[in-house]
């Protein structure tokens, strides 16, 4: 029987998703539960077997494998999830050998933002190019590179930190350890921080009055739907998170000499305003053999990206 | 009969060297013309196959091919070098067809900052590593990428260039068209040109000495020379442009994840000072699972780096 479906989990921090997806990328289930991460990795094991269980619908002949996006340092040779960022208590886990002794499939499991350049490979914006880089925009920044259709892992499977590329050796730290990392300009948690400083600064804006000093109310979509009724505060906060992220991949377009960027996750929500912004500051940024071969293009998997990306690791050949 | 030989041609703006070397990148013939680059590129290539053909000495029989080390714009595939700095009226040159046509030899033609990579896995530092970045320090920083023993060539043969990893966005402008590239704070020409700046508040430098207020006299070596009587103004140069090289590869590995770096050309000629710095640099920036694993070392080709580098493009196997 031909093993057209596969199933993708994506573990995040808060939640766990779960969908079965066929060859071309279409979800045909969906459930979600609670990472439970609080409670250890004994919890979140049995919250991803639970979940995989309760999806299995179909036959299990006609599912080729399960893939698992994980964050993390992910060693996907051996299938090993370490360290998570918001997972107390998990160290190093052989992910990959539980799910598939519990389940009987083949298990992929892939860092997070390797599964997102995977699933933009697999079905996405990159189906038809040979090299890119996958730039996701979240709490923090991934990347991913794929050249001649191969995902690039390095020496140690731990390539692709876009994020941690340093724009300003002076600039504000970062938790990773160095300072002015691109992370620290456009990962949500920094960005926002970043807003609130310069707010009081900006009491004519309409952000100010949207949050009505409730500072928690801040988010990359209130300073979309600002920007979009054309707040100059709120769309400069997009331009120079565009300038930052384009200072940034202009420095690995000048060593990787790939000049296909796909940018996806919540902050490319940012929409036209970004992207212009990135793409006229590499324009000007990088080298000047590259400058008409400079592609930026939103990521194809906008929902369940995750889920997507990650059942396409089933599908990869590398 | 075994073609155990292989002549290296190291074309600069200033001169061309050659020589002939084995396997083992024994070097037994050797001289060097001007390149003549103010004359054009007939003027050039000239220059070349006269100095091709007086080294020619060997039996041709025992001669495996020529290899060139070039700087501009190489495509290596297609044997073709553009618009290589410093060389007007050059455009584009099939230098590789052009050589092995006057000469019957079969021709390999590669980047310099290539071919210096090629050269250290061949017969250098990089001859027992599988994974490492090259990085050649001089009136420019180039760069050569070796994963899995293959040099990375990227998506138009254009890889590589660490010299033009921006380390401040809002840095010195570069010939590049960026601001704050790596080669703006440690290229040859810049860093003399950042010393004038800082001389006339170091007064009581050694170096200030040295100089007698003829600026022109400002060097590499000068600086090296007062570093080594413990100047401190000397030594917080050095230290300084370590500091800005170990900023912009701790930017590298963390994308490429390829933790073993050799370093040659001038300017390391900066020694002890320079390499320490770099590499406490590196290790309070770059990631933390990188940080056990980061190997920084000098280049092993010291003279002649440049033909044994050009030779080695024979031997090297892509």
């Amino acid at each position: 029987m031909k093993q057209n479906y596969s199933i993708g989990v994506d573990l995040g921090g808060t939640n766990i998703k779960f969908g079965i997806a066929n060859e071309k990328g279409k979800i045909s289930k969906k459930i979600v539960l609670p990472t439970k991460a609080e409670k250890g990795q004994e919890s979140v094991i049995s919250q991803i077997l639970k979940g995989i269980n309760s999806i299995l619908d179909k036959s299990k002949d006609e599912i080729k494998g399960i893939g698992i996006g994980a964050p993390g340092t992910v060693i996907s040779a051996k299938g090993t999830v370490e360290h998570p960022p918001n997972f107390p208590d998990w160290g190093k886990v052989h992910l990959g050998k539980i799910v598939s002794k519990k389940t009987n499939l083949s298990v992929q499991v892939e860092n997070d933002a390797n599964a997102a350049a995977i699933g933009e490979l697999i079905y996405g914006a990159g189906k038809k190019l040979n090299d890119f880089l996958m730039v996701t925009l979240g709490t923090g920044v991934g990347g991913g590179i794929i050249f001649n259709k191969q995902l690039y892992r390095g020496s140690h499977g731990a390539a692709g930190e876009i994020g941690h590329i340093s724009i300003n050796h002076n600039g504000r730290k970062c938790k990773c350890g160095s300072r002015g990392c691109v992370e620290t300009y456009i990962g949500n948690k920094y960005l926002i921080s970043n807003v609130k400083k310069q707010l009081l600064r900006h009491r004519d804006s309409l952000i100010y009055k949207m949050i009505e000093g409730n500072n928690s109310l801040l988010s990359p979509k209130l300073i979309s739907e600002a920007a979009e009724q054309h707040d100059d505060f709120a769309i400069s906060i997009i331009v120079n998170a565009g300038q930052s992220l384009g200072y940034g991949i202009s420095s690995v377009i000048n060593v990787l000499d790939i000049t296909n960027v796909i940018i996806g996750g919540g902050v490319a929500g940012f929409g036209e305003i970004l992207f212009r912004s990135i793409e006229s500051t590499i324009q000007r940024r990088v080298m000047k053999p590259f400058r008409d071969k400079i592609k930026i293009l939103p990521a194809g998997l906008k929902n369940e990206a995750g889920i997507k990306g990650a059942a396409a690791l089933v599908f990869y050949k590398s």
